[in-house]
């Protein structure tokens, strides 16, 4: 049974659930989260940089390196969502675009959705039209630019990590040597 | 201000603050979410073998692949929570273990912070303790069945997604050409 708990739509509402474990067992007060659903973009250009901003996010409490990426919209597919806020924000629009995946925020709770996607041929058509463009900073980076502000711990939002690392699987990965090691 | 608007410990709290923006307007129902945090790791074999679990999971409401991850308990830190959880849920330890980074769950919210490693020189100790045993089967796959799970959407948890991602990206990560492309 899913009995509502807290109502703080659109945002987020949280309910209560009874769920029976696989050896019988009854949890009677298991939370999930309803988040809306979103869509993020590693939209690289043609010689390989990355679309990025820099912005004050509130999930970490600071401001951060982001890939573009923005709430999927009553009638939009991910896809739709995904090429949209990539244009408001960034002013970029790109070529081809291949989906990566879509990922539960939160393995237990839930929290929506993040669709991963990486877009090639990324090239600026025009100004960024967010209603949050003041603080909104817009970027290219080299690939190498982007591992290194990882490891300094400058991007630090999970579904920004998710999908530059998928979008390193889909580009090739690591390499297996010939013991099968990585 | 930030105000308690639900209480769901130790699992979840939400907060409604009131925040203002850059521009000075003021977001006065602003809702972040307090969650635990959790470690999750990508443990290889020394032949390059990667231990993961399949399992129901209750946020995507399915069985699914993923890697071994839990929470961060008082007094410990997300290293030792997480050597702890892949002993407990997997029976395996590992050699060399290095942090691929912490990122928030949520960009907006919150939803607490995931702490994403890798571990070297996995190996069996023992047999699994963890409570939920019944229904996890821990299994060693190569790191091209992985991607091929991830390509089917049988991994579907952003946690798991992410600590994958980066481990390619420290695994060397996509090449660069002469002309700057990825």
């Amino acid at each position: 049974m899913r009995q509502a708990a807290f109502q703080g739509r659109p945002w987020l509402e949280v309910f209560r659930e009874s769920i029976e474990l696989p050896d019988g067992r009854v949890v009677d007060d298991f939370y999930s989260v309803d988040m809306q659903d979103f869509g993020v973009v590693a939209a690289l250009t043609d010689r390989g940089q990355v679309v990025v901003e820099r912005l004050y996010r509130h999930g970490p409490g600071r401001t951060t390196w982001s890939l573009p990426a923005g709430f999927v919209q009553e009638g939009e597919s991910p896809l739709q969502a995904t090429k949209r806020e990539l244009r408001e924000e960034t002013g970029f629009e790109a070529r081809e675009w291949t989906p990566l995946g879509r990922f539960v925020v939160d393995g237990n709770r839930g929290c929506g959705w993040c669709h991963c996607f990486i877009a090639r041929g990324a090239h600026v058509v025009g100004v960024p039209t967010s209603d949050d463009l003041a603080d909104v900073e817009v970027s290219l980076l080299e690939w190498d630019r982007l591992v290194e502000l990882l490891a300094a711990g400058e991007i630090s939002e999970l579904a920004s990590a998710a999908t530059l690392g998928m979008a390193c699987i889909h580009l090739g990965g690591p390499g297996v040597d010939s013991q099968g090691r990585i």
